[in-house]
């Protein structure tokens, strides 16, 4: 372990873990997937009677800003759910949030920028940014203060080593710390302070146990927000998602799509239209999540693998295995082969004291948790 | 006219018409789709059909290099059509070529490496090396030598300004050139004699007029080789794409894709595991882009806007419009305007010498193409 943080480009491990799991689930063994965060379920019934419909039409390329029905959907979105008028012309679909996070970087800095992110946090960010060029630079936020970032964080950071962008998730992957109304202010007023330009990542928005989750446009134009439907709309493997952009970059950010990309699976932004609509269904999905995190926290806590409070937002338990480990990825190498249950190593969120730590999502049905729960205790019986 | 072309990020002028062409439609209009190549079929039945039997699964992320079904069907692909073995763990599924073309660069080059592609070529090369941070080299290749580069003029422009890849299509986009067996293995030839990484963008394989395509994986293991089921399988908007890797990029292509896009859409690879299947289909389309290339080349021809011969391959007519305008950009949004024909101005393609040009596709319907050439009749009658 080196005091300066490695920030070059490595595996994503929940990824490696995935390839991993599947290896030994092609021998016959029945694995526990707690690795990624995909939800269970499909996405809602209605939404797969308009694919089912709209599939013997040609799916060609859409405007390169997405299908504007999709885009007005998103326009109501945001005024009942967040109470703001949004114009679908500054909004654009993207393939997942992955590919609205190179659109952000290279709409809003130049390669050779410095932006900060939390850590520990989602992996990509790092390496997506050191894969593009940029400069990623780490603010430390810890357990201690329920891993929540602060405008004295940002403050102190960037007096430290000045930087033109934050890129900030709330909920927070791994930890799903989240902050409220007051703590989101206070980090957008920090940045517009600073003149950082504010990304803010709310593809974990609606999954948030304490009640509606604040988007960063309720409090400022200038931020890049960035969502998706992979999470509460139970459609990972579709890739689509939707950024929103403020008025000076939507033109750049818009031909750099048409280019990059062209434009977002066709069939997924019919899907994604149909499911915006489909709440009720997300929230069923979210009451099983709801109840999976006190059960997964309560399993992993009698074990001794401590977690802490339960995480506000999110389906993941950000568990300390400092008991058992120094070196979470032999860890859950080791959890995967014997017990054959899937999990993250902390160093996947976190190269300073990820070793220390391994993420546990708690998407998936019940029925994985409990067998998880039951065969880790064996494994760690067993070690 | 600068006589030092300007290759700094341009929007994809063929995706702005389809923008403008959707709103003269929502009054209304019925617009002949020259303009972007895109078949005007839908998948092979048996395509759909599997999509059909696996939407009530949840559609997950698959590993990041892709199915494993859709990998070996693709080793399968290259021992069948081009007699070459591929190892599955060296392709990787990508969110169309678009994303491979990321891909390839970030997994070769560091931002601000020099990559040279041929003027005219496909848009997105230069406007995507420019938004990655990468610098483009132009090597200029004219109608007069039927638009094909040789390895005299690779030769000529590395002694100019040297450069550290080499992006080319064969058949290419917009002219259709392609080189035979020959004039790759001259073109690869010179890229190791220049010590430049050569990136075959294959996406207009099958759609060769003459033939069999030829692969660059007949002729070396070190090339990047890139391909999509978007045009010869009909599946632009399903945003599928496959490259094949040299071993020495193998593993950090996995990780940025891991990172930058965690995996290609799923139903979409389910699709292009099937489409591989049923090339039959496949071939019925290319008869009708074959009898379309004829008529739409005589039609341009008789109207004075001169095709030169017909192209070799892909489905596109790269019409001199020079006896007009000298604007393809005003000529191209006149002719959507008045006449309600959507086309691509050259200069979407050729910054320097595209003002004379203009795209037109004939991927599309013989009926679009009749009902297209009657109404150009009418727009150059009228001026």
């Amino acid at each position: 372990m080196t005091t300066a943080p490695d920030i070059g480009l490595k595996p994503f491990h929940a990824m490696e873990m995935v390839t991993l799991a599947q290896e030994i689930e092609a021998k016959g063994r029945t694995v526990c997937h707690l690795e990624v965060g995909e939800p269970a379920a499909p996405p809602a019934p209605r939404v797969l009677e308009a694919v089912r419909a709209a599939l013997p039409q040609p799916q060609r390329y859409t405007a390169s800003k997405g299908l504007i029905e999709l885009r007005e959907a998103l326009v109501h979105y945001y005024e009942s759910q967040h109470g703001v008028s949004a114009d679908p012309q500054s909004i654009m679909v993207t393939m997942g949030s992955s590919a609205g996070f190179i659109l952000a970087f290279h709409a809003a800095f130049r390669p050779g920028a410095k932006i900060a992110v939390t850590r520990p946090g989602y992996p990509a960010y790092l390496n997506t940014l050191d894969g593009l060029g940029f400069r990623a630079v780490e603010i430390p936020v810890s357990a201690s203060s329920g891993w929540r970032l602060t405008a004295a964080d940002i403050e102190a950071a960037h007096a430290a080593e000045p930087f033109e962008g934050l890129l900030f998730a709330s909920p927070a992957n791994p930890t799903g710390a989240a902050v409220d109304r007051a703590g989101l202010a206070e980090i957008v007023a920090a940045c517009a302070r600073l003149g950082v330009r504010f990304i803010s990542d709310e593809i974990y928005h609606g999954l948030d146990y304490r009640g509606p989750s604040v988007s960063a446009l309720e409090l400022t134009r200038d931020a890049i927000v960035i969502n998706s439907f992979s999470k509460y709309y139970c459609m990972t493997g579709w890739r689509v998602g939707w950024m929103v952009l403020p008025d000076d970059l939507v033109r750049r950010a818009e031909m750099l799509q048409q280019n990059f990309f062209i434009s977002a699976p066709t069939l997924s932004q019919v899907a994604a239209t149909v499911a915006l609509g489909e709440r009720d269904y997300s929230e069923e999905q979210k009451a099983r999540y709801a109840a999976n995190r006190h059960l997964l926290n309560d399993g992993l806590a009698s074990l001794g693998l401590g977690t802490g409070q339960v995480a506000e937002g999110a389906f993941y338990a950000y568990a300390d295995v400092g008991r058992f480990t120094n070196d979470s990825l032999a860890f859950s190498k080791e959890l995967l082969n014997v017990a054959a249950v899937a999990a993250t190593p902390g160093i996947d969120f976190d190269r300073v004291n990820g070793n220390r730590f391994v993420r546990f999502s708690y998407a998936g049905s019940r029925q994985t948790i409990e067998e998880a729960l039951a065969r880790m205790q064996m494994f760690l019986i067993g070690r």
